[in-house]
């Protein structure tokens, strides 16, 4: 069938409402769920005011952030204002970089709100059992994830119809990103903050259980949950999601200048729209089996989308005729399906080096007998083994959708942009299911709320046991979303680094320094002394910006530790558990809330103007390296802090449940130092590194045009 | 003053012999030093015979291995033999293969034998005052430099001789490297087996004194003092020297034959040579001054000889003329002295991070009162942030040596190549003080013996006290020497990129690829996604080859951990430190043996495996992007392993001078959890990377023509 131009747009912005109605029909019916118990509504009270009460200062802070960036994008972007022809275009910009951050920031807020309803419904769910309980949390995740795909395809659609611009696209990609890096950052460091120190003195030093209502921290580790796992995780994938479609259109409007046809884009927004619609078949289907395994549940919901994606972009590619030669169209698909695969396959991995069954997390366990030092050493290992899997994945992927798509190009001499456009396609076809999994994603701090809820509510041990097995299943499947979004961002910024080469050589024909049609840039040859530079210089920030982070969530627990131990002093009765003696549960959170947002702008800020002094000193030479040196060491550094702290997180669940001594054990202390070390590494530093490599990528492209006109030694 | 071709050739190997006679010089004055105590010697000779026992097994293997890989090298290299148009390359290269590893054995060996009588005349002669055994340490650490330099320097001057062959020359320098690799791998799992063992028991378990002689572990931890800090890291440093000057020599060859000059090679042996003479100045002079600080003493003799490097290579170039156009001496000169001065940058940033005087070490102290997790976090944390001056650096020297050269060959149209060259002398620039380096870094491990001979022979604690200030400066100025050794091993990897690529072009042409004169590969293209596939892969090597070293010495440690405890169960009397009632030591130090010499095999295997997978698969254009980013990650996780660990070894013995509660506090126990960690992070995996590096770049350049006759996807 021939299609027309718009089709896909049209159709990416239906589907985008279509999942913001069936986000509004699971919202009430997630509220709806029955709640009688006084004590959970409270606590759920405390959470959900501390979580708005964060975001609020966050987004404030953010919010002059945004204006600041949004002033000088104005000034300076695509090209200075007195040096513009077209001021108007500087305007879109600004507007469309603060259009990114506010969509961002909604999705993250819906997030929240929802979150903070779900928690007590999937609590109290549990007393029925645990079918109900998981729906509950599962349907409540699925608003998050429905919320965040409608937006993030409705932004991208409406930014692209309104100015058909790549560049200006970038910019509302980059204003979604940058909110996301501090997002994630923020959140990362409160979350971690409240969860480090509340186990610390709670469970280590007291010995009383982990979301005991005395322990001053237990709320604003709850809190934690929901602002890190949900409000920052919503926004990285959000970030990823627009990011890998805006790649894949600046690499579409290339080739719809070179190869005179105007229907690549169209794919992308095709590939897109019919990823939301899997991902909302998917989430339709999922529920818990006769056998009742929540874990099984969420895989296979994954499993199911992404058999359902592979079937109706199939069955698209039949249809539909987007104009390309040598059956271009096939060739897209196969990339996308190989994005696919590999996402697959990246997460299969990570489960391989986190799960409970198998030897990595028996031999760290084993280890923690020998004393902490043996369980940090032996799981720091797995992590770096862990990475050859998905190092060796991610570069298959890349090179075998470009080997695909390159002889879609080959009758026009279009190879390299074809086959870029199917590197950015693959990342596509990975992020088609994100859907998906920002629902599995979201389910894991909703049962884990659930989990603490049920423990402060006294649901009893029955309950307890059934939240216990909600949350285990949470963790499981996290790895292999996690493998996913380090996949995603993988693929994402190679296809960024072709966009950035796009926007350099549109620049130097705008600027008149080649030719029309000439090629200013064509690569980056790692011989040249200043490329080299840029990739020692790129890859030295993924680890400048973690150990950011975690000083800044070191720092702050420190803090908060303090104050608890304090609390415990001096409030009479509360070591005890005195009947009506609470905890001063504000302090804690109020701790945590001020030292995120104190630490956030500072990491967030040192990619960024590391980015700015390169490009600015070595040119775009020293960015091509920097970009690729940022990639290699981020995702290397992301892969061994996710996987290492996975890993610990099971390995002390694993001698909870009984081996090696058990809880109280020598091996527990340990895997309990473990599993501290880990926290920061898996939920702070490790995800935020997608979010600092895609950052840097699109202040790269961004800022091509002016790294381009003036450099030092560029 | 015009050259002949081969003055600095003779003069290298008359240089080489003034260092051999310096060195029996040192050899017997330190021998002469008296020795009395009977305690002392027995505990000694216990010490030397397990060193030799140890270095004998692991010979034993290395030779089947070297032997096994001569066949290989005779039966494949430069060509597979019955394509070989001459045999005798074949021949050649093998020959000299094999001596590159009985070279690099004989450094080892020597080393050995000065260190294990040295440790005994600086613990005796303690009893006479800092000054008499702070100069038996050092003469005997320096007996070591002027081996390894020496022989380096013979081996590469006689192998050039005899055949003018770079790719022989290779041979060579991979021999050493091979070695070195096994050698560093095998003895840093040794000697951290033993201390992580003896630690644990001995100052965790049961609170009994460092080096206390009822620990059965105490002779092996000190036999791993020699294996590894000195036999390994000599092993580490002839490697670094050869590869560097090999480099060097493989572009001044290709220059030689299109910029029809053959006075470059004459450059390398002059700076070489002037290298090794300042370093014999320098250890000549070397003496503690009426201060009588040791730290000072060290430091102060390495920029004594740098000092002494910069005048005379200066007067070199003032006096020689090597026929190049454009200031070209200077230019040399120039790249040479920045090369050095990134060796001090990157030196002096290590120490910032490690020293005991700086906030990173008081941080970590203080963290540590947390609990052990924040000691990893932060000093994790340092670590990474410690990478980027020297990451910047090392790419600022690259990118400074490239620039000041490449208008040598402008006239030629040469700028590449001299470029290339340009950074290869600047890695030989900083490898010209190596003599020095080596006798500094040596002199660690024998005053850490004497420490332990001092306590075993129940000297006192006066001499203890001095012994303790002899060993602590060890440990400072390793900061120093290990920033070199990272620094030098990456601006020599970076050369051997261009070695590779000059290789590749040799073959080409040979092999009627390209005509005579033309360039068949000029560079890797980072957006070719076969180099971009490579990089990926690359990256990930460094990473499984810590973990395997790691898991390795964890594994060993366990094992070792738990013939301790038998002991300590089954001997009667020996907690209780009952006259005449001694540990079974040679068990512990069996065990140490066996499990290291079956760990190195696979590790280092792994790195050379790799390179032909990815060279057979993805052809000489993976390899780029491999090399590129096996430099890149492999000197990202070097720095941050080889600082973290420093920084935490300080960190406890901060805390144990009293910070923070002091020994036995809680600060304490955490700060040793840290070192424990540190440990194989700063002495296993953390150095073995470099020579990692250098193995896999010098692997592919010797298999050059085979990945361009044979390759899957090249």
């Amino acid at each position: 069938m021939e299609v027309k131009l718009s089709y896909f747009e049209y159709a990416s912005i239906a589907i985008a409402f279509v999942a913001f109605l069936f986000a509004a029909w699971l919202y009430k019916w997630v509220k709806k769920r029955p709640s009688s118990n006084q004590r959970i509504a409270e606590v759920g009270k405390l959470i959900r005011n501390g979580a708005n009460t964060f975001l609020k200062k966050e987004y404030k802070t953010l919010a002059k952030f945004a204006l600041v960036a949004a002033v000088l994008i104005f000034v300076f972007l695509p090209e200075p204002v007195w040096k513009s022809e077209d001021i108007l275009t500087n305007v879109k910009m600004a507007i469309a970089y603060l259009a990114g951050t506010v969509f961002s920031a909604i999705a993250g807020k819906i997030g929240i709100e929802i979150a903070t309803i779900a928690n007590i419904k999937s609590a109290e769910a549990a007393k029925q059992g645990i079918k109900p309980s998981f729906l509950a949390a599962f349907r409540g995740g699925a608003v998050m994830g429905m919320a965040v795909v409608g937006t993030s395809l409705l932004g991208v659609a409406l930014v692209w119809m309104i100015t058909k611009d790549a560049t200006t696209l970038i910019g509302f990609s980059f204003g979604a990103s940058s909110l996301a890096l501090f997002a994630k950052a923020g959140g990362g460091i409160f979350t971690k903050t409240a969860d480090i120190s509340a186990d610390l003195v709670g469970k280590v030093e007291l010995g009383i259980p982990e979301d005991d209502p005395r322990n001053p921290a237990v709320i604003a580790d709850n809190v934690g949950d929901n602002v890190g796992d949900v409000a920052g995780m919503g926004a990285d994938l959000f970030d990823s999601n627009v990011a890998s479609m805006s790649a894949a259109l600046v690499m579409a409007t290339a080739l719809d200048t070179v190869a005179n046809n105007e229907f690549n884009t169209s794919m992308v927004f095709c590939y897109a729209a019919i990823g939301l619609l899997s991902s909302i078949l998917g989430v339709g289907c999922a529920r818990m089996g006769k056998k009742g395994s929540p874990t099984r549940a969420l895989n296979n919901s994954t499993y199911i989308t992404t058999f359902i994606f592979a079937l109706l972009s199939a069955a698209a590619t039949f249809i539909f005729d987007f104009n390309l030669p040598e059956n271009g169209e096939w060739r897209i698909w196969g990339a996308s399906m190989l994005g696919l695969l590999v996402g697959v396959v990246i997460g299969v991995a990570s489960d391989y080096f986190t799960n409970d069954t198998n030897k990595p997390v028996h031999n760290v366990a084993k280890a923690s007998e020998s004393g902490p030092a043996f369980t940090i050493l032996s799981g720091f290992s797995y992590g770096m083994l862990s990475t050859l899997p998905s190092m060796i994945g991610i570069g298959l992927s890349a090179l075998g959708a470009y080997k695909i798509c390159a002889p879609i190009g080959a009758a026009t001499g279009n190879e390299t942009l074809y086959a870029l456009f199917g590197i950015a396609m693959a990342a596509v076809g990975m992020l088609s299911i994100v859907g998906m999994i920002i629902s599995n994603d979201a389910y894991g701090p909703i049962v884990d709320n659930a989990r603490g809820l049920a423990e402060m509510g006294n649901l009893g041990e029955k309950v307890l046991g059934i939240t216990d097995e909600l949350d285990s299943a949470g963790n499981t499947v996290k790895a292999i979303t996690k493998g996913f979004a380090i996949g995603a961002a993988g693929l994402t910024v190679i296809s960024l680094l072709g966009a950035f080469i796009s926007e350099v050589n549109t620049a130097a024909i705008a600027k008149n320094i080649v030719a029309d049609g000439v090629e200013y840039l064509k690569g980056f040859d790692i011989m040249n002394p200043i490329v080299f530079f840029g990739l020692l210089a790129g890859a030295a920030i993924p680890a400048v910006f973690s150990a950011m982070l975690i000083l800044g969530v070191d720092r702050n627990a420190q803090r908060m530790v303090a104050e608890i131990h304090r609390q415990f002093k001096e409030i009479v009765g509360l070591k005890e558990g005195k009947e009506g003696v609470v905890p001063e549960y504000d302090k804690c959170i109020d701790i945590a809330t001020v030292g995120a947002i104190k630490e956030l702008i500072p990491a967030g800020l040192v990619a960024i103007l590391a980015t700015l002094a390169v490009g600015f000193i070595g040119g775009v030479q020293a960015i091509g390296g920097f970009l690729a040196g940022n990639i290699v060491s981020g995702l290397l550094l992301s892969l061994i802090m996710s996987n290492a702290g996975g890993l610990w997180d099971n390995g002390k669940k694993y001698v909870e449940s009984g081996h090696h001594g058990g809880k109280g054990s020598n091996a527990h202390k340990s895997a309990v130092v473990g599993d501290t070390v880990g926290d920061p590494f898996k939920d702070t530093a490790g995800p935020s590194i997608n979010t600092q490599i895609t950052v840097v990528s699109l202040v790269s492209s961004l800022m091509a045009t002016l790294f381009l006109s003036f450099s030092i030694f560029g």
